[in-house]
């Protein structure tokens, strides 16, 4: 089975067949992360509902927390009104961040 | 003046020169948009607290809400881990979407 093609037909992907996907914890709001899906990506994601990504730098498939046991439980899933950004809202076990910390926004603060 | 060389050392642009940004309401965390920056709209942002962003399509700088009137003050500016996106928590004036929804996020749920 693949993606269902009335969604894929909304998707505008980019030159490397991806459209970018956030990630947010339910309830509080936090952004946890931005990474990026293809079409199977995002399939595997809406059929399991854990959180899959596919990886630019090693070309591949990866379920969040598959090695680490951070897992992200996918309760919501929407897209933009350009049909390039995901928004996924989850249940972040742990650490979203691969530096241990809660969020991948935590420690570079540019302005405030 | 340009973008702090401190800061622009931080950046991991793509391969147009651009970053990520997500635009969320400051309280009620609502994930309003993603867009894209390069060095001088992220300078203009941080100096004009008002989000200022690239538009792709039209190649040039767009202030959010110049022309609507739904402008994002920027209140807090984050760089992530691996320096390729940016967070903004904004007020947002009105609605973030060029479709009149408060969020690009609010017609297209693929998953609930």
């Amino acid at each position: 089975m693949s993606l269902d093609p009335a969604i894929s037909a909304r998707l505008k992907r980019n030159a490397d067949g991806l459209v970018a996907a956030i990630a947010q914890q339910r309830g509080t709001g936090e952004v946890l992360m931005m990474a990026w899906m293809d079409d199977e990506a995002l399939h595997r994601t809406l059929t399991t509902r854990r959180a899959t990504y596919f990886s630019r730098s090693r070309q591949q498939y990866w379920v969040k927390g598959e090695t680490s046991g951070h897992t992200q439980h996918v309760h919501e899933v929407r897209l933009d009104c350009d049909g390039d950004t995901i928004l996924l809202v989850v249940d972040q076990e742990g650490a979203a961040c691969h530096t241990g910390d809660r969020t991948c926004f935590d420690a570079d603060v540019l302005l405030s």
